[in-house]
């Protein structure tokens, strides 16, 4: 099958490589239909994921038809349309029995991390019962895409550990993909304001076309004062991180109110400073999390009844054997203004 | 009257000051019977607390009997036996409306730092009706000092922010008097185990005696290791720091426990490093607070049942005119052994 593979910082290929197979009996094998490109991958191919080593197949994300059960798999059987979740969990650890299934003992994120991705036309799902989700029928595929990782990462790292509220004023420091996820996502809770920052003047037109009710354009210390100003000096109750740099965890220390949450969905590859100093008497909170995919159920829910809709993400689309062009698109955002883009593993 | 005051970095006085006087109609005065030092005294005292000027008296905990009350105080009334809190609050701001008395926009901490504290032989308390509690008959006066201010904010900002939970496992980064009333009050929720981190061995054994289930004796690095051997490599799910310093917040950041919290108690002086480069994806949350000392009442009861007994904290005890005797004491904590100290004011 054809499959896009990491050969280490900087290198990619699109290459031949062996059919998945069943290795334990709690797996299934999965056609992957559909699949997408995540910052993530992009990092690893920055060679910041040690973890991830040359060989592997990327991506985590992605939909597709069950091709083949292990014996223990009761929950999906050959032919079912499936979503495929980002994070891998066995149900069964000390981890999952509380829904902490990123840090499942015997999964979290290992696909297209330590274990062949997404990226193929099929990709083995370890733990299949509860690593896969079924997909409605009549449900719109390219949508749903989007419920692999980014939309319950913005909404798990983001809206729920930023306690957005009814009435309550929200920042979202970045408006790539994950950011403008939990600017979707946080609309379920009735923000009185969502102030959405970037430095790219496309990306804060589709928030403002997502609801973000207003758009700083900046960064450092520039965009962090225009938020005060929009907030006449309080700050936000909510500082999401969507970026992962010392600089955007700095705007979210300078405009977090007191009593406020810094909700940190970026991943970091350095230590940032965090100025105790002020902030030990402000009541403030700052979470972590890597999404525990918790709620994609819920956010299915969200997606089939119209509530949201994540297919305003995608922006480009591409046949598998075109990846190395998707990349390009993804990773030249600026240029192309891309957002998410859809590869086609199986039209 | 007598009162300790502050003459500026490193120097105090006790000295004869006019009778502190009405000066609005929330105010009251009060006649302070007892109070205490606070560690953060004698943060003042380096000169580390620039709101508080030259010629200020000191002290923020108290108790004592009314003397005096303006118009419009309701609540209170001359000869009533009353705890005064550190807090000062008006009841009436958006921020007392939601509960955060510590950011009261004309209030919050000031007793002691910007306007006159309770070292003194009388103190005026603004807002009367909401920063007074009264104290049941027959309770025991020297214990309900330490509900001033270090119950409930071992209480709050350690206990509740960290949510110590029945079976989870709790650390506490430093044995001082703040750190020793989050132990106590830890205990109301039942945790499995309390591991009380301290380099002072004679604290350490007080905290044993108050429950600690395990003591170690260390800090840094070393401190940590020995902290991830008592859990089995797991870590805490509640690390509640103590001190203040960048040394004792990083041994927090390395025994907190995938999807635990660091709850920060102590005051700091300087920046810290964040290490979101490992906690990003641990799904932690970090707090920090200011005492809203909203818990007095309920901490009041707790103390008045027997539940917790506060008076172990008071290890030495002065008149009024022994106060800079009472501030050597205090402030040579590890010679003294001293960990709270009561002034009596009038006897």
């Amino acid at each position: 099958m054809k499959a896009l593979v990491y050969l280490g910082p900087g290198q990619k290929v699109l290459e031949e490589r062996p059919m998945p197979e069943i290795s334990t009996a709690t797996d299934a094998i999965v056609k992957v239909t559909r699949t997408t490109i995540c910052g993530t991958d992009l990092h690893i191919l920055k060679g910041d994921v040690p973890t991830c080593t040359p060989g592997r197949i990327l991506g985590h994300e992605g939909v597709g038809i069950v091709e083949q059960t292990g014996d223990a798999v009761t929950q999906f059987k050959k032919g079912d349309h499936v979503l495929i979740s980002c994070i891998s969990s066995c149900g069964k650890c000390e981890y999952c029995r509380k829904g902490m299934y990123s840090h499942c003992t015997t999964g979290g994120w290992i696909l297209g991390n330590t274990i062949d991705g997404t990226q193929a036309e099929y990709v083995r799902i370890p733990h299949a019962d509860t690593s896969l989700y079924p997909i409605p029928q009549g449900a719109d595929e390219e949508a749903l895409v989007m419920l692999s990782d980014i939309l319950p990462t913005g909404f798990e790292c983001g809206v729920l550990n930023g306690k957005v509220q009814p009435g309550g004023s929200v920042a979202i420091v970045g408006a790539g993909p994950v950011g403008l996820a939990a600017l979707l996502t946080a609309q379920f809770y009735s923000p009185a304001e969502i102030i959405m920052i970037d430095l790219d003047d496309h990306r804060l037109e589709v928030a403002k076309q997502f609801g973000a009710t207003k758009t700083v354009s900046g960064s450092g210390e520039a965009a962090a004062q225009q938020v005060m100003a929009l907030t006449e000096g309080r700050g936000v109750d909510a500082a999401i991180e969507a970026v992962g740099i010392p600089a955007t965890f700095q705007v979210c220390q300078d405009i977090v109110a007191p009593g406020g949450t810094i909700a940190n969905v970026g991943v970091h590859g350095a230590k940032v400073d965090l100025h105790l100093e002020r902030l030990w008497s402000q009541n403030i909170a700052i979470t972590t999390r890597l999404v525990d995919t918790v709620t994609t159920p819920m956010l299915l829910k969200t997606v089939q009844s119209g509530k949201i809709n994540p297919k305003q993400l995608i922006t480009h689309r591409f046949g598998l054997d075109q990846i190395l062009e998707a990349y390009e698109t993804f990773g030249n955002a600026a240029g192309t203004q891309a957002l998410k883009v859809i590869i086609e593993a199986h039209a």
